[in-house]
């Protein structure tokens, strides 16, 4: 049973709030918080599913206009998961159970599929947005749907896990909106299967470690090291199986610490962390800016150790960038092993592994390691799985998951990732590093757009989140647009470079007009687009992604070319920084004397050959936020560079980059409750 | 099939580690990592299972020398936790799965039973410890074995959750103990099923709310908070429901802000907290002791306001303390939203709700107030669930874990629950805090003695975690242990006092001698314990605790008192302070300065009517640990008083109470890895 259509622009809701990643949202402006205000209240919902030949696939019967998330959210039933999974011919040893509607996929479904050809691999990224965001989770989703309930495929949708932090902060949903959602919802943005919980407490034993490890060198002689570290078990020293990993670092290839020179003991125990070079901070899941700077080991019984450092939010540690970007198990052990904390005070890289905690921290990750498993509103599988910052790291959900979808959908089945950011950084980060990583190819990718967007690049005023929109924003200006399909043409032409066949799709407000639509579609073919449709999924569901699913459908099965990369590893820190600016339009590149400094450590360190993850603002190809449409001749300047050793990758930042959020003066969890006698939860969207 | 028994003494090992809960184990003195010393190798074990009634009951072939702890575990299969539902009458319906071996039992089940009797409910305290633990949880495992697999009755073990900061730093496990373990192991000491990572999630985020709300209302005119805090929608100003309750607090019957007068106004949107005053501090489940004493807010946006603080262990958390002895989700609720974080200007409470985040805590927590459900070796259901701190706060499992399995076992039937630390703590809190606030009513109180603790108290040497144990230990001195009698005379007579009867068990070690046990079970009876029974459940498993499991029914079907508290709520707090001292054998109590204007400070708050938890050492009756035995007609000085009003008791510190551990210099995560094969967890004890 289809839904009886309406003109279009009379079922759209006039202001929609398009959803962005939470992970972005990392202003604490107050005024975000009028971003509430666009909420709709609460209706009777009348939703009726049709069948399907799935027993898991439902369509929805939309209403408008269209009710609050967690309304639409709420009246669905989800199905149990083993159902969902069942369509995906998983059997019950192929996950665990986290409740009803959450199942942990094991990772032996790769080894045992792996004769089975992936299906189509298939990225979402979009144009540059305005504060409000574009909608790329909730077209995700929409085009999952499409493609599930109403163009039969197998699909499945591969999101990335929401941090907890704007969740009571300031309001950023990530398991998209509106009819082309995840759900249950309150599960999908809390504790999911505790994944980041596992990453906090990972994260922060190895900080932990650090500054007790300091701290004990700081008071001990080498003897009373090495008679602690090795402590003699029946005349014997034991040595700890990670401890050979540090002696082979180290060139030393006896065994046995008795017969250690001096020399070789006050190398083996003394790791020698220069403080200064520390990078590793501890992390939270909360938005708590308090903890942005502080000073650590002012008890009476840390003997006046005392340090400056500070907490970042635990999506953005390099532990989360491991998780999104480890191939197995084992290759998990090796990159957390080898991340580096900081130097010794001889300029060498210290590793979790140096401090003995290497295996301990993939104890504390090996459940995290297996994707989540959701459906959408329409009862299309889902996999959940990792979520790193979209700036200092590579904002794109995890490959494991991506490589269990790819074999369970099989060939002619489709799995839809999304790539955080603007396909500048998120669709370049995914192809360059994660597909790199992966060894998976891409064959089409989806850019986002919408009118709004499209009229700021072309000269409209500043949207700011939380204000009304200029009306220039509200009524057709076809020119407006046109001039905007600059930023557009761009993300289009750079994407079109990996190889894949791109299609744009618009994500449409009731106010676009037809007009501006089709100045859009003009402008994408022009530029080199595959196909460019118009959804509105937010409001119908799948049903409004239709066409989209059929444009990628045809995409993925007309590819001719293989993936390219923008640069080759084997080339210098700054011949490869260098190519990905002249991406974004820069002229040049503009190194400061900090991050000469740390091009020239990370090189004779030999860290030179991992893949660039370029640290820059999403709101402008340049590094100036307020630089729209697409900006040229400008030098980029990269203020410094860091590095994610264990994770894969250098960092060089372009501007101040926030790693810990902070609240509002009325932060969501005011809106937050319990229904005490349901047990549902309130107010969360 | 039962296993030929040989002369215990042959088969017990000579050094046992018994274990301690690792909410215990704070000191981070390096001397205590060669407690691993002691640990025995890994030998091949050979285990039969025999058939019983119930089909996931198994008896256990034991092997001797005991092999070590982890051996065992990873030698049963555990049946599939549905399997032990189903033999408590649990269908699918009443529980969530978490993996396989793991279900959070719904707190609906306690409704659904409500017109069923409770079974037997038996608490297992000690005496005065040694460092080195006398094997309370040991004992707590291997009578529940007993009473299952060989005495035939319903019963269920409740067990507190452990830390994960002493899994990685020192040695602490809290699964029991060679044959008398809870199952898997590596579950049971990691995430479970992350109800301490939401306790953590919620304490931060009240944290981060605390002083974002400062740091707003220091840069806000009144007007301006309270067009933020109640913002205008559609010409009316919104006020969220927990809003309200502030307003009620404040005496303001207005419910729309725009009628408020100026005064109404500044009372309603500053809290005006006076940051001296702040005792809520942020939290962490990791050793890390450079979090003890912190220096926060010096990040640059941070306008200056910085602070001293601190963390402490999530497990020191007064939200592990709410969940352990909150009885509904509704009355969690009320608990969460009323924690007091310190006081305004004015000097009046500032609570969670006043801060308007007691909603979203209680969502954090809502999947965390349903127990883990789990299993011992020999297939007997465990509920695991909570773990407060044994010192600041009660130290006893959750309200709600006990109420269940009261109902599931029914009449007949046996819930065995531990008290953290010795009886004069952990019992006495049980007893006047948890059976308090549950109304539930315990018929018999176990307390675990061993022949090397006794000595200890009969004047033996001192004995030092790590070092080798003086022979007088080792060695039969009958005198030794009747003189060490008069300290479990005091905790027998002291739990007499409640009402129930109390059987003594004797955890046997290999170089107790008859002539000693002899002497331990005149002293109990003459003392008034109702029966004292050596037990073997750590060689042996349950077949080792049969003779404790019939002495503990008898205890129970003989029970003939009503359960008295050692004080009435409705008395000064001093009064309470000075009746748990007595108890303690104190002639009287002093108080500092700081602790008397805290008493003034409660009083006037109105909170005098809380039950009293004493945060003392366990090591003694008295304020100082080396007064062993059964001191009395000492002073006990109280340092300071604290509270925690949401859980609902009044602490006063005898004596500093580290809640953060630290780590020594080589922590057990040099020993922990995953076989990257098998997925299995190494190195873990």
């Amino acid at each position: 049973m289809m839904t009886s259509v309406i003109g279009i622009s009379t079922l759209l809701p006039s202001s929609r709030t398009s959803l962005q990643s939470p992970l972005l949202s990392l202003t604490d402006d107050d005024n975000n918080n009028n971003r509430l205000k666009n909420r709709r209240k609460p209706i009777n919902i009348a939703m009726s599913l049709s069948s399907s030949s799935s027993k898991t696939l439902r369509k929805l019967e939309v209403v408008t206009p269209v009710p609050a998330d967690i309304d639409i959210a709420n009246s669905v039933e989800p199905f149990h998961i083993s159902e969902i999974a069942k369509e995906l011919n998983l059997s019950s040893n192929h996950y665990d159970l986290y409740g009803k509607y959450k199942a942990k996929v094991l990772l032996s479904v790769i080894e045992e599929l792996e004769s089975r050809e992936n299906g189509y691999y298939v990225v979402v990224g979009g144009i540059t947005p305005t504060p409000l965001g574009e909608g790329k989770s909730t077209t995700v989703v929409g085009l999952c749907q499409a493609l599930g309930a109403y163009l039969d495929k197998k699909v499945v949708t591969c999101l990335r896990q929401p941090s907890q932090g704007p969740t009571f902060g300031i309001k950023g949903g990530a398991a998209g909106g509106g009819y082309s959602q995840v759900i249950p919802m309150d599960e999908f943005n809390l504790h999911l299967t505790g994944d980041i919980h596992a990453i906090t407490a990972a994260n922060n034993l190895l900080a932990a470690a650090i500054d007790t490890r300091i701290f004990h060198e700081a008071s001990q002689s080498d003897k009373a090291l090495l008679n602690r570290l090795c402590p003699l078990k029946k005349g014997k020293r034991s040595v700890a199986d990670v401890m050979f990993k540090r002696l082979k670092k180290l060139g030393i290839s006896k065994t046995n610490p008795d017969e250690f020179t001096p020399e070789e003991v006050t190398k083996f125990v003394r790791l020698d962390i220069d403080p200064e070079t520390i990078t590793w901070r501890r992390v939270m899941d909360v938005n708590d800016r308090f903890l942005r700077k502080i000073t650590i080991g002012q008890g009476p019984d840390e003997k006046g150790m005392v340090r400056e450092t500070g907490f970042d939010i635990s999506v953005a540690s390099e532990i989360m960038a491991v998780l999104a970007l480890t191939t197995s198990l084992s290759d998990m052990r090796e990159r957390l092993g080898n991340m580096v904390i900081g130097n010794s005070k001889a300029g060498n890289p210290i590793t979790a592994d140096d401090l003995g905690v290497g295996g301990a921290l993939t104890v504390l990750m090996k459940d995290a390691i297996n994707p989540t498993l959701m459906q959408t509103l329409e009862g299309t599988p889902v996999l959940v799985h990792a979520g790193p910052f979209a700036n200092i790291a590579h904002g794109n959900s995890s490959i494991v998951a991506d490589k269990i979808a790819l074999k369970l959908v099989g060939p002619g089945g489709f799995v839809v990732t999304e790539a955080g950011f603007g396909a500048d950084i998120g669709t370049e980060k995914f192809m360059n590093i994660k597909c790199r990583y992966s060894g998976l190819n891409p064959q089409c990718a989806v850019i986002v757009a919408t009118i709004r967007a499209l009229k700021m690049h072309g000269g409209g005023p500043e949207v700011v989140a939380g204000k009304p929109l200029d009306q220039a924003y509200t009524s057709e200006n076809v020119a407006l647009v046109e001039a905007g399909c600059v930023n557009l043409a761009r993300h289009i032409s750079n994407t079109r470079a990996y190889g894949v066949n791109v299609v744009v799709a618009v994500n449409m407000f009731s106010t676009d007009s037809e007009a501006e639509l089709n100045a859009v579609k003009s402008a994408a073919l022009a530029a080199g687009a595959f196909d460019a449709v118009v959804c509105t999924h937010h409001a119908h569901g799948g049903n409004g992604a239709v066409d989209l699913g059929i444009a990628v459908q045809k995409a993925c099965e007309n590819v001719t070319e293989p993936l390219k990369f923008l640069y080759p590893l084997d080339i210098s820190i700054k011949e490869k920084i260098e190519a990905i600016a002249r991406s974004y339009g820069a002229s040049g590149v503009e190194y400061s004397e900090q991050a000469e400094k740390q091009i020239e450590m990370y090189t004779k360190q030999g860290f030179s050959s991992l893949p660039i993850c370029m640290a820059k603002t999403q709101y402008s190809f340049s590094d100036i936020p307020s630089k729209k449409g697409a900006p040229s001749g400008f030098v980029l300047p990269i203020r410094d560079i860091r590095a994610s050793i264990g994770a894969g990758f250098i960092y060089p930042l372009v501007g101040t980059m926030s790693t810990m959020p902070g609240l509002p003066t009325r932060p969501c969890f005011f809106d937050i409750d319990v229904d005490t006698t349901t047990g549902k939860v309130l107010g969360l969207s």
